[in-house]
């Protein structure tokens, strides 16, 4: 049976609002995720959230009803409360009908498997959340096994995040690793790591790109640093034809990520 | 001579203010610039801020010395200020430490030159300012002449859609019209419309497109409607092998144009 909530001061309302937070997230384990689109996703993936709340008002949308049964079946905590306490807990005027808390899978180099998809997803230190969002989205359409994060990148389990990545945070394998122990890890398995620069004239559309390949995206102000470029296997250059001489990353990484793709179709 | 401004309520610091508002950008005709980045993107282009300030902490960059003493040649009102009222026009807590209020360009498709480019991005009711301001960059790296808005677009002019394009607000033309005004202002010249849709087969690769090509992205959350789809030349599909069908409108555009550009490689 659904708990009722009625409180803004109860304890729950204040661990999902906590959420919110980085260190929150860090020491529950946990992360937010919002709407019923989101949400199927990620039962659709496997994924039930730990706790799940709905609005009192109205009827609950047929998937939801599912999903909520689902996750009541699991020994999930069912939650339904008002939509102001809802908006509290998402800290947004208006508030989706439906959230969820979902555990954080592990985040380490070693529990993904290179072999499961044929393209990876590299990025160092992205600093916007709505950026890591859509290229996790991004590696969903292209067929990406999911996005390595190197160095200082901002948490991928943000909100932000997660609402940019419409439920990729859920089909893409997520890990975290500094480049110093990025590198090894990748050098000891198959993978051309692929980085995109400017101080190249070989032009993206050449290669033949090989399998698994690793295509490493650049901080969104600075670029890759020389020692990371230095260590790809591969520097290829996209054409700029404008003032700039750039690209959004995350647009970057979608016009890489189809060009990988393109240069397989006739393997 | 620059004037300095020393109060909060100067009438200035008000109008400046008051541009982080639609309604009062339109009244003014005016928009914000900030950052040395994207006003020395604005000169190399030709336009100096009718309204230029800066911090008086500190040196002023010579290249900001520069726009500076253009913006005063040019009649332009010069204001140097403190950082906590530069704040306050930037309504942001970590302001840079300059800022220009440009005045908005003609956006009628009459003053459009079609000619000038070979491709154009159409995007039509797209709600996210950084997805425009994203894409005006993508335009400007992929040789595009600018963004025609169609319908209920969020306005291009708002300051998170100008720092998103990067200063491509000031290089790419930006036009704003009906479906009903476009369609035929397109047909009454040469020109190529292209979707991308889930509701073909042929493939986005396949075809050599034509020039001038305009490429049409739909709504964020509701893609293209029927009708709109109905009236392009050619309709095409980019793969979708994840779960969700869809990639970020922004993302969505960078693949397309740069597939575009690709096609015209061996003419």
């Amino acid at each position: 049976m659904p708990r009722e909530i009625t409180s803004f001061s109860n304890d729950t309302v204040k661990l999902l609002r906590s959420l919110r937070d980085k260190k929150a997230r860090r020491e529950e384990g946990l992360f937010l995720a919002e709407g019923l689109r989101i949400l199927t996703e990620a039962r659709d993936s496997g994924r039930l959230p730990e706790i799940i709340a709905y609005s009192d008002k109205g009827t609950l949308h047929p998937l939801a009803a599912e999903i909520v049964a689902a996750t009541e079946a699991a020994g999930g905590d069912v939650i339904v409360t008002s939509p102001d306490i809802l908006s509290k807990m998402s800290g947004k005027d208006n508030p989706q009908a439906i959230l969820g808390a979902y555990r954080q899978p592990d985040t380490s180099l070693a529990a993904l498997d290179r072999s499961a998809a044929p393209l990876w997803l590299v990025a160092q230190s992205l600093r916007d959340p709505g950026n890591i969002g859509t290229i996790l989205r991004t590696g969903d359409a292209a067929g990406a096994g999911g996005l390595i994060l190197l160095d200082d990148c901002v948490d991928p389990y943000s909100v932000e995040a997660v609402r940019a990545s419409m439920g990729a945070i859920f089909t893409q394998s997520v890990a975290a690793a500094s480049w110093d122990a990025f590198l090894p890890w990748l050098r000891g398995g198959a993978g051309q790591l692929v980085g995109t620069s400017l101080n190249t004239d070989y032009d993206y559309l050449a290669p033949a790109y090989e399998q698994p390949c690793f295509v490493l995206i650049g901080n969104e102000s600075q670029g890759l640093p020389a020692d990371y470029e230095a260590a790809c296997d591969l520097l290829v250059k996209m054409p700029m034809l404008g003032r700039a001489d750039s690209l959004n990353a995350a647009a970057a990484a979608a016009v890489m990520a189809y060009a990988v793709r393109a240069s397989w179709r006739n393997r």
